[in-house]
């Protein structure tokens, strides 16, 4: 068993084209023994998003704290902490901090398709 | 895409052996089209806690909110907001409510293996 404050973790910045003042803070992988999905923290600053884009994979997403916003269908819907998404595989999405503070959100990826 | 605010989802008891004023609420499973895992959110009430048991799939834990605790090799080990915690498929564990509040955590499982 792994038991880790994701304080602990690393926060490595997100370079993916389109990423602005993101941070990633991988909380379960492949390094842990996880061998079918992972629990990733994301960290967007002010004025920061994820890239605008859609992949053969899917997201489940959870938010902890700050005033986000994801994109879905044309549209920017507000996330305030405690809410669930689910992005199916090739739905295009981003993520956007909208306030002042820091935007946190968990994400779940499957590990086989997570590049 | 699903987006939803965890309160709109019905918690509801988990009726266990062992289980003890726990709810459970699915944020995110095969009914929203996830097929490959879910997230859970659970809510253990004062003096609650899960059935000390194992089992083929693993667990990947995130704590919300509450003073909880999870049982690691026969020793309580105190999880605050904020801890992640990666439970391989047959690892002994149970999750126990050590505090006055509610303790809250999210829990994902692979769908295949969810019973």
């Amino acid at each position: 068993m792994k038991v880790k404050q994701f304080q602990e973790i690393e926060a490595e910045p997100v370079n993916m084209e389109g990423a602005d003042h993101v941070f990633i803070r991988w909380l379960v992988s492949e390094k842990d023994g996880a061998e079918r999905f992972a629990m990733r923290l994301f960290e967007i600053q002010k004025d920061g998003r994820t890239p605008l884009h859609q992949h053969q994979w899917e997201h489940e997403v959870f938010v902890l704290e700050g005033d986000g916003a994801v994109w879905k269908e044309g549209k920017e819907v507000t996330i305030p902490p405690g809410t669930a998404v689910f992005v199916p595989p090739e739905e295009k999405h981003c993520f956007i901090n909208k306030g002042e503070n820091l935007f946190r959100f968990l994400c779940m990826v499957p590990i086989q398709k997570k590049t």
